[in-house]
Order: structure tokens, then C-alpha cells, then sequence
């Protein structure tokens, strides 16, 4: 299946596929240029008369689930990440799918973390054929590896709902790990021990898979309120020992940094929003959990205490940090997708203000318009960016495929897009003439923040007129890029791939952006 | 349009249209006996890039956003009635639609109501061709004088989810009346000035209707929390000067009865449901705003203080009485439909156990179940009743449509339903040999209460074993059907009818369960 497409040039002048996994796909057109033809997906009617009259759900165990909603070779099958690396669903998933002895299926995970390592095995005993979404850690190299028989594709979080909603993937069975469930399917990720604040990412999955199954360790008597995730969605309920390790639902990266360089990106990138004026009462911002961005935040905020004024919302992932943000009057809102932290479960379950959002509010791009276009400005993290403003963030200068997406793309859309990065890591630039995959097209990149300076993008002349009185250390991309090659002693050796694909990047309308190859 | 169909009998042995305003229809085949087939409605995909960046969709007012969504001859309009009688939207919406000139609309409320009687003289000119949707007092009369160039079409709260579900009903232009929106069109009811709850009954339209206006007079930076309706469903926002008269948005219906009989009854129906042992710790109950359902609770409420027990949740229209309720510990939740008067409002905003809910979640009968059924018992209110325990709640004994459905039919498939009736009204017996119009079979009717005594339906032989050995006065419904005519002096005269059908009752399965005649 891997093979059966021709390479075509899209926009970007990347060579991309025309087919992706048996589908057509369009190469990406530019931003805004894809007029979607049709309507959204339609699942199949269902009606009470098949569904117990008592609301009761609930069937032995996950095998049992899945035979019920019918599981046989090549479905589709997904499931969330809310518990990020501390996920102890999927694994048991293809367990079961294992012992049923189903083959092929596709895993549509909203991502994969390390944890989910073991699936490897079932990549390669056939039970699974490929992989549809984000890869962090052992399941992106062994998609760069080019073990995998299907391609990889990486959605953004946005992408994924679109995808969905579109029925560019139709999903045969959803299964939904829920913190607090009832025997209807009610659930949600606010209470219970295994507590991961929200269950947005599966909304899509709840919404338009044909069979949806629940599976918690913290069954209550209906209703579970709230209901972030619908019963009236749900076919299966399966109660499981545990289906998150709480320890491991947080994540690693929020910590705020410590070195001194990121510290000066983080200060510098809070000074350009202040002096540009971007910084005011009643803006909005998204940061995400990296180091650098969490130290962003708090220089933010104490800018704001200086200034007096507040922020009408701010959007999460959230952590310790936004938390204290709303619980100090700092901002109105929290609007949050993902939570990073305990604090932020807490915060969610206790305060009205901390408010669930999901990628259909925020960042579904085939909608009626989306929340990311109404951020004043966002900081993001990027593995390389380029002289033409696109940046990466899945592939790391080897070429390996080690990062998922998230909601990255979607939020290239906000009023102003700042990538705080360094200039340089272990001595490679991270300031390239070409970034090796394009994840985000430049015209949307609007400030590259390194500790030797701030580029901005030529086609963002209010910026440029806005810094033009203030003694920002403003540079051109190619001075930094220059300069960061001369420290380290040249540009960085070009990552070696074979001419087999393995992997596509999908832009936010589910045009093809990029390929991903396989390394040597 | 309206003559192009046969007569069929259906399974209740009534004859209905095998088209309904041009549409196929399927007679009534028996409770759960009708099988869906096929794939919800597909709404057209959005994309954003056809929307504002900066969210702001307010466009100057109600005209313009008409013209902008395309109205044209022969659209499907919708608006919700969660203001009752104190709506100013319906009729402001249908004189900017005649201003511009189109014919032939058909009006798709969740409910229309005295305050709308203007729309006669839309009906008249021509710009309304009909109305699918309960019709309360002057449409209903005009309604079943036969005025109306196409049928009417009753469909309960559930059933009019699942006819736009389902694609029934296909929704051109949904009108939400807004009690507080934002400019992204993310709005809700529970506040600002003519705050009225919540906004359930446009869910279905928002997420289905190819474009969607939101109606405020309440607009507010965004974002509007809670969103009750996502402004990523909404195309364009209104501003008007005043949406809905708060004085008229509270039922008049609200207020607890006086009569002695109607106290008698409602004291024998709670005395039932405690005798039976349906009342019991944990356990769940309904009832509407009526006078005698609202004295059943207050009943019921005195008997649970003295048992020193609480219900699990209680479902809404909400008033003071159920928020009373919920406030004093006696129940977990209220799960709410839609609030009757004040005191629920402000619960609803201020108590997040008084949870918003949607006829999806509540009464979709076309889901994956739905909560009706989980409810213990439910009272509900009936015009007359015959001895197979069918119910009307729409026609008159002169055979007028007067009064919309409501929940009432997805209310039947709760645990124990009990109507709680008089056995006469002004002289005319409600128990009758055959009731004008069956909005509910007689199998889901399990328990008639009236101040003459209990009946309870012959198949509910679980209740018949426990009210066996209680001192209830329990009798047959021919026994109260008897000795009612022999007070009113025999049997209640036949209403006159034309041939001519004006209206149809659907089932919640959108089958037809029976027809509605014109009145000589």
C-alpha cells in the first residue's frame, strides 16, 4: 500500500504523495486555498430499542467490548492521549485485539507516547498495520525506520478533528479511557483517581465513530456530571484496575527552564509582546508546557502586575502556572485543550472559569471559524525553522521522526506567532536554509525569538514598524542564521534519507504538506 | 401538497398519510418496532478561512444576516421557544423575511405560543407556507381550521432531535435567540437580561442547519461561558434591541393548583409512587411546571424528608420548588430541559449539579439510548385518556389542536409513567372509549391517577403485586370510565371533523401515530 502513489510538488515545492494509504490526498495548495467539497461525515443511525432501557452499559472486559462492536481486520481503531506517557489503555487495547486475533487494523491514536513502546510488537506480528497520528519517542524512529507497512501520518490536533469530521479516516471503534464514567458512557477526566482534567481529544471520536467504548477505573452511579464526553455517543462501557498512572499523566516537560540562554529567549520574546504593544488589557495568550514557554509566561505575567492590567483569557495546556494567572485575576479564563499539571485538573474541576475546550472549539479548521485565530499571540517550540520562515517540529536534524504535532499547526494562526528557540543545539543550527520538514509554512511564522536577536517576517510590516522605536535586538533571520553557522563552524550536515516514504505531514485542511523519509 | 397521499391504518389502527408535505412517511408500527435505516443528516463543510480571523460574525441586523445566509422561497426556518410566551424573535424574524420578499417558508420551531399569533398573517400572505412544530392556542386553532396550505406536524422535544438528525428535516436557516452571545456566536441562556435558562431545544439546529444566526441582546467580549451553543456551529450574530420579555419567559403554567380534586390527586399519586416502594433512596423522578405535577412534587418532597432520603437526580422544567430540592440536599442533580421560571435560572447559572441538558441527551430516541428511560417515574398531564390507556395531549374534547407535545411522548419510557388527571373536566368525562388523537400508546401508560381512584394498565403486573396489599384505591379504568359518565350524564360528545387532514402526531421515531382533522 506504501507504494501505490505518484510523487507531485505542492505549494511549498515539497514532493508529496497522491495518495496516502489508499486515499487521495491533495497536495497542500497554500493557506487557505482548499475548498473542501461536500459535507461532514454521517454515522450510522442508531436507536434505544437496541440499547438497555436501564442506561447499563457495562460488559465483562475490553475483549468483550470489542467483539460486541464487532472488531475485524483492517479497522480502524482509536483512542486518546489525555494520560499522555502514563496511558495504560492502548496497550491493553491491542492485547485484546491480539488475542481476538484480528490483523491489519490502523491505531488512530490523537498521539503515542514512549509508553506505548510494546505496540512495536504488534506492528510487527501484523495486528496492527500503521499508525495515523502523532509519534513521540520509540514509535516515531520506528516509523523513520521504515518498518512500518503503512504510512505515518501526522495531524495536528485540529487535523484530526477535520479528518474525522470530514470522513477522510472513518474510525470503526473509538475506545475512550474516561477518569469517572457512569454505566451509561457519561464520562469525564475532572474526578477519580486517574484524574487528567479533560477528554477533549476524543470528542471527534465519540462524535463519529460507528461503536464507541468507554473504559474507566471510577465507575459512578449515573449521571457523571459533567459530561464531557456524551453517553448518548457511547455503545460499551468496561471497567477496568487502572487506566492511567497519575504520575506519568503529567507531563515531564513542565518545568520551567533553567538555563540561562532559554531564560533570555523567554525574557526577550516576553519584551518584543510588551514593547510592541501586543501586551494589554483584555489580550489573550497561548503558551505551551516546554520550558522556555512557561518561562515566558511568567515574565508576562509579572509585566502584567507592573501594567495593572489582565487578560481576558488564556488558553492551555495548562499548568501551575495559568492556574495561578486566573486565581490571582490575571486573566478571565483559562481556555484549555489539554491539562499539563495537577493543578490544572484541580483548577478545571473547581473553578467554572478554567473552561474545557476541545479541537473542534479551538482549532477545527473545517468549521465555521475556530478559537486559535483569536489569540493575540502564542510562543511555540520548533526543532528547526528556515531563511523562509517555515519551521519543524517533528523531525530532528537527523531526520529522525521523534515529535508529534499537537496542536502546533492550529495555533499558527493566532494574531501574532512567536517561535522562542535557541540559535543552536549541540552545536547544529537550528536556523537552517531548509527546514527538513515543513510543518508550518512561513507566511504564518511571525517572530523567531533566539538568544542573538529577534528576526521578524518581512511580510509583517506592522511588526517591523511597531519594534522600529524600541532598542529590541532586531535582526534579519539571515544575520542570526549566519551567525549561528560561523559559531558552529558551518551549516549542519544534511540528514541522510532512502527515497522511501514513510511518514506525511497533513496540514491543517488535510492537504499534504509534507513527506518523511526513511532515514539511513 | 397537502392532499398528495393515501390513508394507511397503522398499528394502533389509525389512519395516517403515507407522505407528509411531500416526504415519505411511515405509519406507526408499534413501540421499538421501527428500524432506521441509514446515516445521520451531513451538514456542508465549513472552512475557516470563509470566516472572520479576528471571530467578529456581527453583521446589523436580522435582514442582512438573512439575505447573507441566502434565504430563499421554499427555505425551512427554525427558531427555539425557550422563551415561551415572552419570544420577540419569531415574529421580528418573519417580518424581515416578508420585508425581503420570500414565499413558501416553512417555520420549524421547537414550540410556538400565543405571543405568535402575528404569524397568521404570514401564513396568510403567503410567506410561511406551514409550520412543523407544536402549536400552543391561536396557530393550533388556525391550524385545525384548516387555514394552513400544508400539514402540521407534531413531533415531541425528542422527536423533533431526530427528525433533523435523521435528515427529516432539513434546516436551511436556524434562528437561535440568544440571551448572551459573543461576536463568535458562542452564546447561552442563563444570562443577561432576558435570561431564560438554557438553550437546549436549538442544539439539534445549530449543529445541523446549513447556517445559523445568532439573535442577542446581550452581546459580550469574547468568550461567552458558558457556550450552551458553539459559536463554531454559527454562521452570523444579530444585536436587537430586546429578544424576550422576562416577565412572559416564566410559564403562567407555574403555579402550584388549589383545586381540592387536582390536590386529592396529586396527593394519591405520590402516596402510589411511595406505596410501591418506586420511592426509595437514589431513586429519580419528572415532572412538569403543571399545577398538579407541581403539587405531586411538593408532596413527594414531604414524604423523602420523612424517610430521611434523597433522589439521585430530578428532571427539569425546573422551578422553585425542584431548586428548593436540589439546594436542601433532597436530590444529587437536576437535569434540566428547560426552566420554568426564575429561581431555575439563577440555579443553573449559579449550581453546577443543576446540569443543562438537550433533547439529545434526554430524549433522542434515534441514539444510543437516552435518559427518559432511566427515570423512576414521571407524571405528566393528558385532555383525555381512553380505556386502553392511550393518551392525547394535543386535541381538545371539541377536537381543536390547542397544545404542543413537549416531552410528554419521550417522557413515557421512564420506568412508571402516571398521569395524574381528573376524571372530568367542566362536565366532560377524560376517560373515553377511544381518545381523538393517541399521542401516547397505551402500552407506555402505566398508571392513571384520579381523584375517583387509581387505575393502573393490566400489563403492569409488577405495580398490580405491589399496590396488593396497600390500601390505595385502586380500580379499573372501565370501573372510573363508568362512574364518570355517569356523573357527566354519559358519554362525552364525539368532536365533528372534516375529512380534510390539518396535522399529524409523530412518534419519536418520526413514524406517524396519528392524524389530526380539520373541526367543522
Amino acid at each position: 500500500m506504501k507504494k501505490n502513489f505518484k510523487l507531485v510538488k505542492n505549494a511549498l515545492g515539497r514532493m508529496v504523495p497522491d495518495q496516502v494509504n489508499g486515499k487521495p490526498a491533495t497536495p497542500f495548495p497554500g493557506v487557505g486555498k482548499f475548498q473542501p467539497i461536500g459535507n461532514k461525515a454521517a454515522p450510522p443511525i442508531a436507536r434505544c430499542a437496541d440499547y438497555p432501557d436501564d442506561g447499563n452499559k457495562v460488559v465483562k472486559d475490553l475483549k468483550t467490548a470489542l467483539l460486541k462492536a464487532g472488531i475485524k481486520d483492517g479497522m480502524t481503531i482509536s483512542t486518546h492521549h489525555h494520560f499522555r506517557n502514563g496511558d495504560l489503555v492502548a496497550n491493553q487495547l491491542f492485547q485484546a485485539a491480539a488475542e481476538i486475533g484480528v490483523k491489519d487494523l490502523m491505531w488512530f491514536p490523537s498521539a503515542s507516547f514512549p509508553c506505548h513502546a510494546p505496540i512495536i510488537d504488534h506492528l510487527e506480528s501484523g495486528v496492527i498495520h500503521h499508525i495515523e497520528g502523532s509519534m513521540n519517542g520509540p514509535l516515531g524512529d520506528y516509523c523513520s525506520s521504515g518498518k512500518m507497512r503503512g504510512l505515518g501520518v501526522l495531524r495536528s490536533h485540529g487535523g484530526r478533528y477535520q479528518a474525522v469530521q470530514d470522513g477522510e479516516v472513518h474510525i470503526d471503534i473509538a475506545v475512550i479511557a474516561a477518569p469517572t464514567a457512569d454505566p451509561f458512557g457519561n464520562s469525564n477526566g475532572v474526578t477519580g483517581p486517574s484524574a487528567c482534567g479533560l477528554l477533549g481529544f476524543a470528542l471527534a471520536d465519540s462524535q463519529y465513530a460507528d461503536k464507541v467504548i468507554v473504559v474507566t477505573d471510577n465507575l459512578i452511579d449515573f449521571p457523571c456530571i459533567p459530561w464531557q464526553i456524551q453517553g448518548n455517543y457511547v455503545d460499551y462501557v468496561v471497567v477496568l484496575d487502572k487506566i492511567g498512572d497519575p504520575a506519568k499523566i503529567v507531563s515531564g516537560t513542565t518545568q520551567i527552564t533553567k538555563s540561562p540562554d532559554r531564560l533570555l529567549i523567554a525574557e526577550l520574546a516576553a519584551k518584543f509582546v510588551k514593547q510592541t504593544g501586543i501586551l494589554k488589557d483584555g489580550f489573550s495568550f497561548q503558551g505551551g508546557a516546554g520550558g522556555t514557554s512557561l518561562a515566558f509566561a511568567i515574565f508576562l505575567k509579572e509585566m502584567m502586575k507592573e501594567m495593572n492590567i489582565k487578560a481576558r483569557f488564556v488558553r492551555g495546556g495548562s499548568t501551575q502556572y495559568l492556574v495561578d494567572m486566573l486565581e490571582s485575576g490575571l486573566t478571565d479564563y483559562i481556555l484549555d485543550g489539554q491539562t499539563f499539571d495537577l493543578e490544572g485538573v484541580r483548577s478545571m474541576r473547581e473553578n467554572p472559569n478554567h473552561v474545557n475546550t476541545s479541537p473542534f472549539t479551538s482549532y477545527n479548521y473545517h468549521g465555521k471559524g475556530n478559537f486559535a485565530s483569536m489569540v493575540d499571540v502564542v510562543v511555540l517550540g520548533a526543532t528547526e525553522v528556515d531563511v523562509n520562515f517555515n519551521a519543524n517540529v517533528v523531525t530532528h536534524s537527523d531526520g529522525r521522526l521523534l515529535h508529534g504535532i499537537g496542536g502546533w499547526q492550529n495555533c499558527l494562526f493566532s494574531r501574532c506567532t512567536i517561535l522562542p528557540i535557541p540559535s543552536f543545539r549541540d552545536r547544529i543550527p537550528v536556523i537552517v536554509d531548509n527546514v527538513t520538514t515543513i510543518c508550518g509554512p512561513g507566511e504564518l511564522v511571525d517572530v523567531i525569538v533566539t538568544e542573538r536577536g529577534i528576526a521578524i517576517n518581512p511580510l509583517r510590516t506592522d511588526l517591523l514598524n511597531a519594534v522600529s522605536k524600541t532598542s529590541l535586538p532586531i535582526r534579519t533571520i539571515e544575520e542570526l542564521k549566519n551567525e549561528t553557522e560561523e559559531i558552529c563552524g558551518g551549516k549542519p550536515d544534511k540528514p541522510e534519507f532512502e527515497d522511501e516514504l514513510v511518514a506525511v505531514v497533513k496540514w491543517v485542511d488535510g492537504t499534504v504538506i509534507d513527506s518523511i523519509r526513511k532515514v539511513k
